[in-house]
């Protein structure tokens, strides 16, 4: 299958771009042989870079861009000024089909608003979010969105909630994924408008959807849902809150161990056990937050990551392809919205 | 100084109450000896109970009360039929000036809502806020608010930096405490309209507070700011967020180490320094929310709590009252509310 799959990369996108990109490229094709990138960013700094790596260059089809989209550029500013950007020359290799998925570790802001103007919305989407995995007590959830709609009213949420649970169907493959929407209490009088509506709609449905309610902050690690559904600016939260815990407790866990004799050589003997536990819980292994909605695959990844953490979204990407998420949704999404516009949204149109 | 301090219980709130909440009060008790507890429940349970107990039970005021303040009573409810419960009573003898401070593990909206109708806001105090400490890299930091107020805007913002600065100043002994605002990014164009019109507000004060800008997630963790500052909603899901991956994270240490015989022999040997990170994180110890912002001392511990849990959310309620945390308010906030309302709020009043 991975034989037939072409990516575009950004490569200037990221704190470490472009090396960290190659390097992560480099991964990425051990375990997925037989994939191609068309690379798009400065060639006085990639081609160096490649000839480090023959095997990946011979998959790699270089194209020239000066253009950089800065960090702290603001996303209306790079549509109309990026064109000629490595991340929007990546995004259009998308649009032309000429590549099945794009992957950047640039800007979020401007990644998001021109995948959205080159790739469009699906039918039935009227805002595009981000998802990604989590590690949780039963595996893996999906929480989504993780900061692309800052302010979110019922529809939205019930839209993310659909694609959510397409995905969890296409690409975690369960049968029937729950979903919960994140609240400050799981009783149904609890929360602001948008979730309480969006959880009566979600509760009145006839579609074929496993709505479990509303889930609390700790449900996240729980792995309470299979779909987390929540708005962007409590969701940015939560995923980053998630990643700080994560930091300060193999911060402090190593920081313990290796305060005494007994702890370092305890430490030393567990080392199989402790690399397995950190490994469980490694970022870089949860880089690679997906752009649902769009008309094509889009792939961001973490700014500050390394090569290993590229690589993973590398992976991402390939398997959204893989698994033909967007035809999923697609298929999934006509059936659910023509279903959910009999639904009248009772307490929004109050 | 502990000689002095009475505290009022309310012994019905809470899962494992009113079991758990006598032998906190046991285990509070031989830490803070002289402390008086005024005890209101039902004394055909608190009475056996308290038999167990012989040197607490000298230091116990029990009083009778039938009524118990139900978990899922709305706020309002409980408020207007609630005159005679168990927790009704406790935050009484606060308003009385017989008790220094009360402790409920019991409904968190009923709570608020009693103490702010008994005890008042303090001056120049919209709305109390619910803070609590967390762990960080560096510490403890406060963050606030985590629940009691779904919806915020700056001007509420503001007020909870302004109370949680003179909490880090008077409770954690911090000289110049920094105050961050939780958003999705650190640029000042990030955001909702809240929290940009409260960065705002808070860059352009000439008050004497040390206004570190925004902060992200992952912050919370690396103890970035002394003080964080958000809304109810994103409040209460970080926190919460944080103790579901705590939870996560002691689990699966726990399990990888018990995987295997290397594993669980080197668990053996480093056994006092895993303790100690356990510990460390124990949420027990971060137990005991307090209400800022109130007329009189009010702690909220979880209600699915044991007895360490609601002996540490004592120990709050004891510190706040011998820091003269309200003092410290009043004073403070009548001197920054002078300063404040000279300050346009530029951004709100458009």
């Amino acid at each position: 299958m991975s034989q037939h799959i072409t990516l575009s990369i950004d490569a200037m996108g990221g704190d470490n771009a472009p090396a960290m990109v190659v390097e992560g490229m480099d991964m990425a094709l051990r375990d997925l042989p037989g994939t191609k990138f068309i690379v798009y960013g400065r060639s006085e700094q990639l081609v160096p870079l490649l000839e480090k790596f023959p095997k990946l260059s011979a998959n790699v089809d270089l194209r020239h861009t000066d253009d950089v989209v800065s960090n702290d550029e603001k996303p209306g500013i790079a549509l109309r000024s990026g064109r000629q950007s490595s991340m929007r020359k990546a995004i259009d290799a998308v649009g032309q089909h000429e590549a099945d998925g794009v992957v950047s570790a640039g800007n979020t802001g401007a990644l998001m608003a021109m995948a959205k103007f080159v790739l469009k919305t699906l039918p039935g989407i009227d805002r595009p979010a981000i998802a990604s995995l989590l590690p949780t007590m039963r595996g893996e959830s999906v929480m989504l969105d993780l900061g692309a709609n800052i302010q979110c009213d019922a529809e939205n949420l019930v839209q993310f909630a659909v694609m959510g649970e397409v995905f969890a169907r296409n690409v975690l493959h369960i049968e029937k994924p729950s979903i919960g929407i994140l609240n400050v209490g799981t009783e149904v009088l609890k929360g602001n408008d948008s979730v309480k509506q969006a959880a009566a709609i979600l509760s009145e449905t006839k579609l074929p959807i496993d709505f479990y309610g509303f889930v609390e902050g700790d449900d996240i690690g729980k792995g309470t849902v299979d779909v987390v559904v929540t708005d962007g600016f409590t969701g940015n939260v939560a995923l980053k809150t998630v990643e700080g815990t994560a930091k300060l407790f193999a911060g402090a866990l190593k920081q313990e161990l290796m305060k005494s004799l007994p702890g370092k050589i305890g430490a030393l003997v567990a080392k199989p056990a402790i690399d397995s536990f950190r490994e469980r819980f490694d970022p870089r292994r949860y880089n690679g937050a997906m752009f649902l909605g769009l008309g094509g695959i889009c792939v961001k990844s973490h700014g500050g990551t390394d090569a290993l953490g590229f690589c993973y979204a590398i992976k991402v990407a390939h398997e959204l392809v893989t698994d033909q998420l967007n035809e999923g949704i697609k298929e999934d999404y006509a059936r659910f919205s023509s279903e959910h516009h009999s639904i009248p949204l009772i307490a929004a149109e109050d």
